[in-house]
């Protein structure tokens, strides 16, 4: 691996574990046993380094949109949203811990992070329509679009609020998986009886997830 | 006013204003108009100003949680809770807006700042049982702690959430309100026919104030 992407991977690596603000360029040019001006060939700075971490959030994002077959039952869908959705903010946590302050400090990052966002909130938006199509919720179509925003503060915010609750602030992926369940429930209000059934089926599966004590990284 | 409160209540302005990260002892003093020494003198560091800000942000949340009177109908009770949280986070969003980042860097911190919120969940849960007892939702009892993670999962981070979708990163008090609504979308599919009329009031209540275009600080 070239040197650029071993600072990178090492970088998000050490930011996710102490979190952005601890770690600074000296700390990763000592972990990789690299010198400070090897490290500043490749990057003028910090931020240089996060805006290359955050290309590839982008990136990881994007190729997780796996275009939806019809065919997929509406609760299979919202599954895949989410296991792809939470396994994209478990990778890049120490850059969702830092919202918003972390897109704040660069425009051009920020308005990357806005058309990221825009396209996750429309791909949400697919997977409560086809929940109504597919007869699993029933909610008036007004309704929609708050339910959707709710479940985008949830999605984004809920490492954060464990994070902000845990003493030492560190998490497990299976703390994580609550947040979907988190999900759950703010669809299961609407849920159909033959939808509660169904539901049930991926509420169960989050239920073993969070409680299991491997961290699957 | 004492030169030690001035800087706190011109630190909490400047935070606010410009984000805590973005703000130096330097700012603070030139803002006031005295010497980096002076200031010195009164604080250590900013992490000795911030400190003192979050004993003031504490004590204002526990000076604003009155005691209930058990003759207030449930959705009085839980406006008066809704506008006492929000304008606490309104007031100190420099801290909430930095969350979880910020009570990271000091364990002392972070353990008011986790019996402070378990004081709110604890109202939180008041307010929905309330609500429940007043025949205004109708919920399983075992679904209420749920809830009222969800609520304060969107209460804690709407503020960062808005920061995070707005470019500048500027919020106005109008769109805090917006979150209030957040809190009763939340409440609504439990809301029993009655409770329907008697949460629209509150409902159209945040809907005049998220339009507002007064900035009421």
């Amino acid at each position: 691996m070239k040197t650029h992407d071993k600072i990178i991977l090492a970088s998000l690596k050490l930011f996710n574990e102490k979190g952005e603000r601890a770690v600074s360029t000296n700390h990763i040019a000592e972990y990789l046993g690299i010198s400070p001006g090897n490290l500043y060939y490749h990057f003028r700075n910090k931020e240089d380094i996060i805006k290359s971490i955050f290309e590839k959030y982008i990136e990881h994002m994007q190729k997780s949109f796996i275009a939806d077959d019809e065919h997929t039952p509406a609760e299979v869908f919202l599954q895949q949203y989410c296991d792809q959705v939470f396994n994209s903010f478990w990778q890049f946590r120490f850059f969702h811990s830092s919202m918003p302050g972390i897109v704040l400090r660069d425009k051009g990052l920020h308005k990357r992070y806005l058309s990221a966002h825009t396209l996750l909130g429309e791909r949400a938006k697919y997977s409560v329509v086809k929940l109504q199509q597919d007869e699993i919720i029933n909610i008036d179509d007004q309704d929609i679009d708050d339910l959707v925003e709710l479940m985008r503060v949830v999605g984004s915010f809920w490492m954060n609020y464990l994070m902000a609750n845990t003493l030492n602030g560190k998490i497990t992926k299976a703390q994580l998986y609550r947040g979907i369940l988190k999900i759950i429930n703010l669809l299961w209000p609407y849920t159909t009886p033959t939808g509660k059934l169904r539901l049930s089926v991926l509420r169960e599966r989050y239920q073993v997830l969070s409680h299991s004590k491997k961290t699957l990284t």
